[in-house]
């Protein structure tokens, strides 16, 4: 299997502007995230102070970069990564089923809005999934909730519902999927993820639901569910100004690394850590 | 007098940076530098790594950050800032024969390349000076000396030669200058500064030259000339991650914040400097 000298998880102003400067550097990069880019930069209405876009939308912003990327000969590998493990010398990445490898990591993942729901960190990997495409094939028949908070949950859901035997959509800012005999839409509020060993019920402003999995598909999710291991502070990862964490060989940048939330500052640390990963990679001899 | 919210200095990527962003936030701003812009930005040959703008020529992006400007309405103040004066709840800005005010400044000027000459620091302000503008005007009749490091130091000589009797002019990296009865140009290399109380003799490869004053015209200076009692670190302002450098109310950016020396990584931080400039004016009810 490729080792890549740089993964980079995201693929909004950070992860891009990271690619960017790792690819201008010569070294081998996994770039993991949507083709079609953060759902956050496509929606921006207007972006007034972009250095050199002068009053760009969203949209248009990231049509360059798009063709930025096919110029530099950059793919997106489309894919959501479950968790980032430090293996010593190396990173292991899990991505669905797979387990993908590099030698440094830029998470460039964008931040969690708004709270967990109570029961859903407790639950998590025991009744609650926030990966459709990697948990669906262990639910065949089974009924599911989906709480579809990211621009790409509607999809998840149509897919889960080809194998479960009943989805429960509730969407929270999402798309509405195609509702189906397999898939039933919801408007209530989800509040709590309830169970004992492992979560059975979700809880809503209307009632309770029995399930026997919880998917909870945000575009974001906390750093240290994303990084076993990794220093935070509240929703973000802690950094420096060159963009290392914690962990040797890991770097974060974007809204992920802190705020402003703001476009050029998540380009320019994606260009930082990106240069901060390439003296690593040359320190360790790699 | 005009006491502007935020003074910029610097006009590369960190001061447009905050410039649009301190503008986007309502605040008058006061941006001091070159209207040509940074001739660092300008001489890029080819920039491939700045987001959004796929192989931009130096030249192009410096022509489309000043439409933007234009389009947001912000214009360049031309002026050489001399030093810094942290005045208690406001600024004071030296800027050639004037004081300017602002209750909070950014400094993005520019990293100086290279070493100072010996004798340099120690004659500053005694018979070695950094703004022609600024000193010309104590040398009529007089001999002095030009080292020119910076873009505009060939004008700067030009002007001096109007006033002073004889200009001797060292080109180091710049344009060479009109010569005149009154401005020599020496092809020899600076090495020190000699003098007694005041400087008085600059020692070249070649031999020693007499002179009055020692003009030293370079794009950038020492962050501790230009902003007394300011944190550094070698050649650049120490700051945190939200750009607030051992002075409240002083922000860096860019080249002198730190490494890397990257359009990207200073535009982003010009932007974060700007940000943390706006929340001071609301925390000091300013």
């Amino acid at each position: 299997m490729e080792r890549y000298d740089i993964a980079i998880i995201g693929t909004g102003p950070a992860g891009i502007s990271a690619a960017l400067t790792a690819k201008n550097r010569n070294k081998s990069i996994l770039l993991l995230g949507s083709a079609a880019l953060s759902p956050k930069l496509t929606k921006a209405h207007r972006i007034d102070n972009y250095p050199g876009l002068t009053q760009i939308t969203g949209a248009d912003f990231a049509q360059k970069l798009r063709e930025q990327l096919d110029t530099m000969g950059i793919t997106v590998t489309e894919g959501q990564v479950g968790a980032v493990y430090a293996m010593g010398d190396y990173f292991g990445l899990q991505v669905g089923e797979e387990m993908l490898e590099a030698k440094t990591v830029i998470v460039a993942a964008g931040v969690m809005q708004g709270k967990l729901l109570p029961g859903e960190d407790r639950y998590l990997g025991r009744g609650v999934s926030y990966c459709a495409t990697c948990d669906a094939r262990l639910y065949p028949g089974k009924t599911v909730a989906v709480l579809g908070y990211s621009a790409e949950a509607s999809k998840e859901a149509e897919f889960l519902a080809e194998i479960a035997g009943k989805v429960l959509y509730f969407p929270m800012n999402s798309a509405i999927p195609k509702e189906s005999e397999n898939l039933v839409i919801l408007h209530e509020k989800p509040q709590e993820i309830l169970g004992d060993k492992t979560a059975g019920t979700l809880r809503t402003d209307q009632g309770e639901h029995k399930t026997d999995c919880i998917f909870v598909l945000r575009d974001a999710v906390m750093p240290e569910t994303l990084v076993p291991g990794v220093e935070t502070d509240g929703p973000h990862i802690r950094v420096n100004l060159q963009m290392q964490t914690n962990i040797p060989g890991l770097f974060a940048a974007g809204d992920i690394a802190g705020k402003p939330y703001q476009y050029v500052k998540a380009a320019g640390q994606g260009n930082v850590a990106a240069l901060s990963a390439v003296s690593y990679l040359q320190n360790a001899g790699k």
